[in-house]
């Protein structure tokens, strides 16, 4: 039995980065959009993920450069934690971009419901708290949530996920990692800074996969410097509580006794419990919503997008993707997403940023690729900020000089990607970006003297 | 009576960043370059000037985060500051960077003399340690030092200029800084973090003349929460020292108590003493060397480029000048400098940075400007850094939605005005950059945000 309906021309099931992208795009164009959300607007990542997660890895760098302090001839005492009082300043940072986000939608007439919502089919989904909205168009964007590993059962206590080591009120003396990949890492980082005894277990050989395996071996010298163990090759088999804590056991036979173990294996689509009988929308093996290059289902005016669907798990690319989707419906002919040049940002220590391919990638595509590295050694503000392990590499055609990836590693590396971002996907020559020259003293340098040097001629870089 | 003469395709005389920037990309292009300098390699910049200036800005920020780090549950005791160490970590950066761009430059075939040089006309220029170097071509970049003032003798102890301040073994409790111009204001920043007393004495009626007001308030109200006093049009009329300090005596009859004056009014050109008598090149009554739109003097093969020509007073536009100048001489007919579009930074806290055209000055030029502002409060990067107070505004043209200027204020500007400065250069309009989508959560995203918002629809901006 349905309760009263209400029409929209968009309707959204899931207030993700996705969802409320496209929610707030779609309403901005004049679209009378509502939107079903179970938890609180934000999504993972605003209430579970990226958000939460770097306000802990700043926590990390702020105790991380006190420790550091004396080379400045500041001086301090060591410097305590009070891991309750950071998780408190995470929350409260969470608590504000939530009511930002929800006061911008409600200024934007976009209408939110709290509750389960199901696709009905016909552009009607249901609310578990009894309403009923039909849209000419619907967007499916329920995200996903951590996968888990059989012998792992989570249970808060002695295996997390990052779900829950977002609400610890207290860090463990010794945790091991499930998983090297980026969140896997990112924890890694955080935990080690913050003084926990950190272990990696990694089945690949090697840590971020799919990332340029120079950038990784900066990572990897730094966590090895700060104590962290990195285990790679090799699976897990199960673990033994033992009142303390648990003993995980390793697919060779070894052991390793830890407080608490964190399974960051990947995180999969919550595609179940979504669909009614009516809906036709098809879902892979796998569980995510099958979508063409438009972003729509199998079932006509029905849309996914998000970790819903099988491409890069990031929230800018639900950003992105809820834009897309918007233009389609308005008849606009968007461009789909390029996920071979999006931006990807690893916010370890040291943090980890690239857009376009690597040199290998470049190869396969069949370019014949030059590259150049600026190593931050010689970068005046590196210096500055005493933060001298790492690099701007820059991979371009050999004949056109067109600029294909740009990879960094290295302090703000993050927000240091987007004039190469921009670069990579404006198909920039190296010449047509050596024209400008970067401001003195940044680690913005780093980018111009790379592209400069492929120029074949060069400021600082050889 | 010169002595033997050494010949080379460039000799540049005075090797800061516009005379080693020509020196570094000349030889990369394959010309034999001879280089005289009377100190050290890196000139102002790196030895007097930007880089020393901002290590002591690090070191302000580092003492500043540890002050605030409680609030992300990291306890230490009030921090204390031993100058002494602050100052040589200066010194060590300084020399580290000074031995690099030196091996560099060596590395590239590179002749340094190290002496006062002199221009004797006819290519020549003789140095004081004997040595004569003929050049084909000859590019003269001896910079610029700080002005004085009447009334106001650099002593060293009660009145300082910044070559003094950065040589300083211990900061004073109370100072005055007659000068609200950049330099003016970065000394204010950081003597003001470090615990110095700080009044800031401007005759003009606002502090950093040039800069979009909006962002100069943010600064300003900054600076007033962190106790530094402002006053603003009222000129200095002298000094008195008495023993412990000095009274600063102003034009409206006021005086102010204090440990030292800093006088940062402006930096005055290096071309006295560099010209023998058969030299013809032309110096303005100002003291600049007189240039045309390739930088070439009034003697024919003799160029000048860096402060000692009338334009910006930065290190990289000193950069881009070298490179142009270098072109030019290998005949490649160089884009001269777009003054109107190159970078600005300013390192206070909070930092300030921009490039292109402000409102009033796209509306001098006949542009209709539309602007657009993201407030950082939005921000969640700036969220998790606990550093809000601050935006991203863009000035575009409201018909063609072509970037005019690029204007932020804020953690990091400096390094997040990269994207934005390429934009306004490369004439690009808010929609070709609103298909791409910054990463989250970054500080970059405010400049996305705000482009985004210029096209007519947007997500988290109004």
């Amino acid at each position: 039995m349905l309760g009263e309906e209400q029409a929209f021309d968009v309707v959204v099931l899931g207030a993700g980065p996705a969802g409320y992208a496209a929610a707030l795009y779609g309403a901005s164009a004049g679209l009378k959009v509502g939107i079903v959300e179970r938890d609180r607007v934000g999504g993972t990542c605003l209430q579970r993920g990226c958000v939460p997660a770097k306000e802990y890895l700043e926590t990390a760098a702020v105790y991380r450069n006190i420790r550091s302090s004396s080379e400045f001839g500041i001086t301090t005492g060591e410097p305590g934690l009070d891991f309750a009082v950071s998780q408190k300043r995470k929350q409260s940072v969470v608590d504000k971009l939530t009511s930002g986000l929800s006061g911008l939608m409600k200024s934007r007439g976009i209408v939110t419901f709290l509750g389960d919502g199901v696709y009905q089919g016909n552009g009607r989904i249901t609310v578990s708290t009894g309403e009923t909205l039909v849209g000419d168009k619907v967007i499916i964007s329920t995200g996903s949530r951590p996968r888990s590993i059989p012998g792992f059962e989570v249970d808060g206590r002695y295996v997390l996920t990052s779900d829950e080591v977002l609400l610890l009120e207290e860090l463990p003396k010794t945790v091991a990692i499930v998983g090297g990949g980026v969140i896997g890492c990112e924890f890694a980082s955080l935990m080690a800074d913050l003084g926990s005894k950190v272990t990696i277990v990694e089945a690949l050989p090697r840590l971020l996969p799919g990332v340029d395996q120079d950038l990784v071996d900066v990572m990897v010298r730094s966590f090895k410097k700060r104590g962290i163990g990195i285990r790679t090759g090799v699976g897990v088999t199960g673990h033994s509580p033992n009142g303390e804590g648990t003993t995980l056991t390793l697919a060779d036979g070894s052991s390793l006794a830890v407080d608490q173990i964190i399974v960051a294996i990947g995180r999969r689509p919550n595609s179940e419990a979504i669909f009614g009988d009516k809906a036709s929308v098809v879902v892979s093996d796998r569980g995510f919503v099958n979508v063409d290059v438009n972003y729509e289902t199998s079932e006509p005016g029905v849309y996914a997008i998000g970790d819903l669907i099988d491409t890069a798990q990031l929230a800018h690319v639900g950003f992105a993707e809820g834009v897309a989707v918007i233009k389609t419906i308005l008849g606009e002919g968007s461009l789909p997403v390029d996920y071979s040049r999006v931006p990807w940002c690893i916010y370890t220590h040291p943090e980890i940023a690239f857009a376009g391919l690597t040199e290998e990638q470049a190869r396969d595509r069949g370019y014949d690729p030059v590259v150049k590295k600026d190593p931050l050694g010689g970068n005046s503000r590196a210096r500055i900020i005493g933060e001298v392990d790492g690099f701007v590499k820059v991979v371009a055609d050999r004949n056109t000089h067109q600029i294909l990836g740009v990879h960094i590693v290295g302090p703000w590396a993050t927000e240091l990607l987007s004039p190469g971002y921009l670069a990579v996907n404006w198909e920039a020559s190296a010449e047509e970006l050596a024209q400008f020259i970067q401001p003195h003293p940044t680690l913005s340098e780093a980018f111009g003297e790379t592209v400069f040097a492929l120029t074949g001629r060069s400021l600082h870089v050889g």
